[in-house]
């Protein structure tokens, strides 16, 4: 599984602060590090809506159909997925999970079951059944790859659900990835966002 | 493939007429029947917002997790489906696309190809892999429910992309199915649409 | 101010129940009262996504332009308005705050006021202005009309911010009286707020 | 009436693009100028949603309340606006439509009337009225000041219904302004876009 990013609002906190001094006509305050006083107030009092006008977009290859199933049903983002449509899959890859990965047996059915898959799928092709009903055939584990466009508003919400310790594996992973992507480039928003044994962790539940 | 309606707006197309009519106080003109040309004016002004106001629920059986994977992208509606994290899926059904089943070869090498997913998902069950992860190798295939809720404005606008000739087919079924109800509930709103030869025509390109 | 209820999802609890139970595939567990543990189940795990299936539609009246302008802030949900470009104003009816209303000094200057802008209103449109530019001196107090549409979701959110002790007051009495009708429809979704003292108070605050 | 940019994606059509391959796996078509073609194969295939992934904030200053209540009920888009529970109005500038100026009764008439509204303004904020409650005699006409932020798609489906001829005039020169700005940042996006006669006309009506 791989997270990489495709672009982010330049300035992010600063543009934040921007659009969000608006409301109290409050511009004159704005100092070189005034973002930082700001962002934490706007947390405080829940005003998160203008925590929307800074976007992130991401390009998340290696994961299943599972985890974009699931991701998709976040509504208030941008998605392009790779078709099963339109893109041959007679090699496709495939996620393991590590529960399965760990026991010798379940290793070996897994992997031998994959090869069934992609023989079955290219039988299929080869008498004439077209990519879009060959792709029945194709398990939940085939990768996949997809194009995630949120604002942060969204992506605060996205990492607090899908990073929790309640949260599926193969999400929360893709979830710690974009959360340290984030803190590179807008480190007061996430602050509040800690990677901990393999999830993350809210300090203020208070949101 | 069922499409079952859990319910909709009672009298919707007097409803759509009352709450459309507040925007210019026309209350008084509304009459039994006033409904019909209204609901057509509003069509042809492009005003569909007030089609917003009413909504239909509807149980959808019987369908592919490729279809709810493709469904679920239509952001302006909202969903339950069946969880494959939760429920044990040891028997799964699973659609068969015609093009497969016209043809014996194909057909046995389909059927046998998802009793091997099923042996295997029962195997991995068996060694002990939780069935969120055992599910990795259900096929796209695998019959799901789902619950489908949404506003009039957004069904006319699933209908008329899912319906069309260019629409995969299974997800043309559905909305086939769905324009079939809301016909019969609604039968102004939805009468520029009609069903031809298997796939949906709307009279009314100007939308 | 007065709010109306145009319509509510019939037996919407029962609804939500059956639509809530296609996940885990537990409709076996229905019975007359399930709904009741069932709907405070989901509540207590945060899955409120179900309650998306149940809407209700009130028709607003009597509020001023102010309210229904924080009002449409609230992007998950429908609106028609009374239209200002299309609707005669030269009676409107006005909002007074109660600040205002009970001191004699800056009642008198309100009323006074809001003479000149119908004066005002009036002579613009005798003299040839139409009706959308007129309305540039109608004020804020300006009364409306507006239907909301919106599902239980996106209510218990509103009636959650809308109602507390920090909102304006306007919008919160909009949101009292949605209150009292959605616990008369659907007293166990909205059973964790209570109306106290003019505000709503939320007696789960793990929301 | 000013609008200005804040930020809008760095080589939003090379992004755009990038976005889109993803569906098809299509990125070793790539080129320098490989985005106009695409561009232009995505509208006609009116697969807009690839639109999305790229983004604009904008700081639309010098425009009526009138103008703002219209603007946010696009729901698919982020809003922060001045506000007049916070912001002193003691010396609000207004709007004054081009029918009201050109007549010399009508001009006069409009601007006594706002100096009467700023003296009730000002006379309620000195007798004690909290500036919540002082507001409700400001006029459509006062001038406020907004940060709209929203994708491409989102932009595209604004432009072409507000900046039509039927359009109300106050947003349609708005939204000219904006076209402005987007043709240069991503010329082939908007490429239909034509301005002329003071409207939008939009070369494709296929979309």
């Amino acid at each position: 599984m791989e997270v990489k990013l495709i672009y982010i609002t330049p300035n992010s906190e600063k543009i934040i602060e921007f659009a969000g001094r608006v409301s109290h006509e409050s511009h004159e305050k704005i100092t070189d590090d005034s973002h930082i006083k700001f962002i934490r107030m706007i947390k405080k009092l829940g005003h998160e809506s203008v925590f929307e006008h800074a976007v992130a977009s991401f390009l998340i290859t290696g994961v299943s159909r599972s985890l974009t199933h699931q991701l998709v049903r976040h509504r208030i983002a941008s998605y392009t997925q790779k078709s099963q449509r339109y893109v041959d899959e007679s090699n496709f890859d495939y996620i393991i999970p590590d529960s399965i990965k760990k026991n010798e047996n379940t290793f070996n059915l897994y992997k031998d079951f994959m090869e069934i898959c992609k023989k079955t799928y290219k039988d299929l092709i080869n008498l004439g059944i077209p990519k879009e009903d060959a792709r029945f055939v194709l398990p939940n584990a085939t990768k996949t790859e997809i194009v995630l466009t949120a604002n942060f508003r969204e992506l605060r919400h996205m990492i607090k659900l899908r990073g929790s310790k309640e949260a599926q594996w193969e999400i929360r992973k893709v979830f710690i990835e974009i959360l340290k992507i984030l803190k590179k480039h807008a480190p007061i928003v996430f602050e509040d966002f800690e990677i901990e044994d393999g999830y993350i962790r809210c300090k203020n539940d208070k949101e």
